[in-house]
């Protein structure tokens, strides 16, 4: 691609190192930002400046937060003693929107995958073992995508703290509500008869 | 989208704003950069607002440029009797890529849409007209897309100019390089058999 403008060039070039953004994209993005009134960039490019220079994390749990503890660390309402071991605060945010879930997060900032480098020792991984280690859990609910990583991951964390005396669970896998039974993956559909439930249970909202 | 940050919130919504990307790929992009080294959204924030705030466009052909000139207008071995007249900046960078062009552009800057609210006082038509009425023009290509709004453009245009004694032409429009027959819309395969040139003059490549 041949700019006209290296001020141009180099914005495109930046933009362009997002994840899903290709040259053309960045381009048409930047050339939107030109035809707006000034204030529409220099408002992005200060909020993006901003969060990236003080952005902080809860200590306790790692989520993304502008105080020391995240507002859920803080609620007293929470039962401290249940914790949902996720992938990063997207998931926290889909857990909570779920309003089901009354316990605190811990989030990893990540899978286990060797193959893009990312192994336990990048992950949020030694602060979870000692929560446990400090006895004030109860159970670990391992809440990461059904993937090779997320299984692998979640098996580490369970070696790490299987000798501790809490119970650990993984949120059920199976036939997303609403899904026809014949466009169901084999691998979900077998797991969820292997895996079914009491009918009694299953009406439990 | 509850947030647990109002940083987080504001970089999210300001890049929501973008065209084509909504908030849950404003979030996926903004906690890729938190992911990444502080530079890289410094160096994306300061690209955005540097080209914002210091681009310059062409005083003759509108291009996006660095200088008072274009380096297309600069150019002393391109023929400046023949204006090729287009919408926008990646038209150029189209055309530029086919090498098939050695004359000037100029670039409208839109095309004429009342449903955008986009009139030809919005655009960059008088500049034109005025290059036109100046006689150092001989020949006029108008490059829209062909769509109702770049078919409208054109035929603005062309009323403006017509009394001058200048050629105008348009882009030919038919079935494209390697296109199968059968998939091409009718209109067109329609317009590029009454439209249809000698054989002779096809095979100049």
């Amino acid at each position: 691609m041949e700019f006209s403008s290296r001020l141009l060039e180099n914005a495109v070039n930046e933009m362009a190192k997002l994840p899903g953004i290709g040259k053309r994209t960045a381009l048409r993005l930047v050339l939107h930002l030109l035809r707006q009134p000034k204030h529409q960039t220099f408002q992005l490019s200060d909020a993006l400046s901003k969060v990236r220079e003080e952005i902080n994390f809860c200590k306790s749990c790692h989520n993304i937060s502008d105080k020391e503890l995240c507002e859920i660390c803080e609620n007293p309402n929470r039962n401290k003693e249940l914790i949902c071991v996720v992938e990063d605060i997207r998931d926290v945010m889909a857990i909570e929107n779920t309003s089901s879930f009354k316990g605190l997060y811990h989030v990893l900032g990540g899978k286990i995958s060797p193959i893009d480098g990312v192994g336990p020792q990048d992950l949020n991984i030694n602060s979870l073992v000692e929560k446990v280690k400090s006895g004030q859990v109860k159970e670990l609910i391992f809440a990461m995508s059904p993937t090779m990583e997320g299984d692998t991951t979640n098996f580490y964390i369970f070696r790490q703290v299987q000798d501790y005396n809490i119970a650990t669970s993984t949120i059920a896998r199976g036939v997303a509500a609403g899904n026809e039974l014949e466009y169901t993956d084999e691998i979900t559909l077998g797991r969820s008869i292997i895996d079914r439930i009491p009918f009694e249970g299953s009406l439990k909202s």
